[in-house]
């Protein structure tokens, strides 16, 4: 009875259904210049002890990111490269990477 | 001077000079069985959260797969998965894993 206008009155305000990581795949690719030399440019590693990064998914890549800057994932090369990142920042390199080689 | 005939002995020895993962993908398709129902059947997964495994990296796997293990790396689901597995599992799976999507 009620759902159409509380659809209409959410799309109003502006709301939409997508996932919480909606980030900005542009703008990642400007912010993933520092990624790049172990990543690689497209997201693929050079060392094997590198993840690919290229078409992960984007809601994993912002959760490990931000577990890397806050502490819950430790690692010597991650945790610094991570710390100065926004939450909007992480969201930007999770669907940069997300978006590669699909 | 001294190299070729070391290069030899090493040969002779049987050994080489191949990362030290050189896991048996074939067994480590039998062991993935029970990380299908997350990882997805071809190691694409079925939730955003979880990590794609097929074409990663296979030393990356590897060590992943042991910081779970050994409690590095926490996780509450895969540091119970991981708990039982030997490091010969372990490297057949990251064997199975990267070889998949290639």
């Amino acid at each position: 009875m009620y759902k159409l206008p509380i659809i209409i009155a959410l799309a109003t305000l502006g709301l939409s259904f997508s996932p919480a990581q909606a980030g900005d795949a542009a703008a990642g690719k400007i912010k993933a210049a520092s990624c790049a030399a172990c990543h690689g440019a497209t997201g693929i590693s050079a060392n094997d002890m590198w993840p690919n990064l290229a078409g992960q998914k984007e809601g994993y890549l912002a959760l490990q990111i931000k577990a890397f800057r806050d502490g819950t994932r430790k690692n010597p090369m991650m945790s610094p490269m991570a710390a100065g990142l926004s939450d909007a920042d992480i969201d930007n390199l999770a669907a940069y990477y997300a978006s590669l080689g699909k």
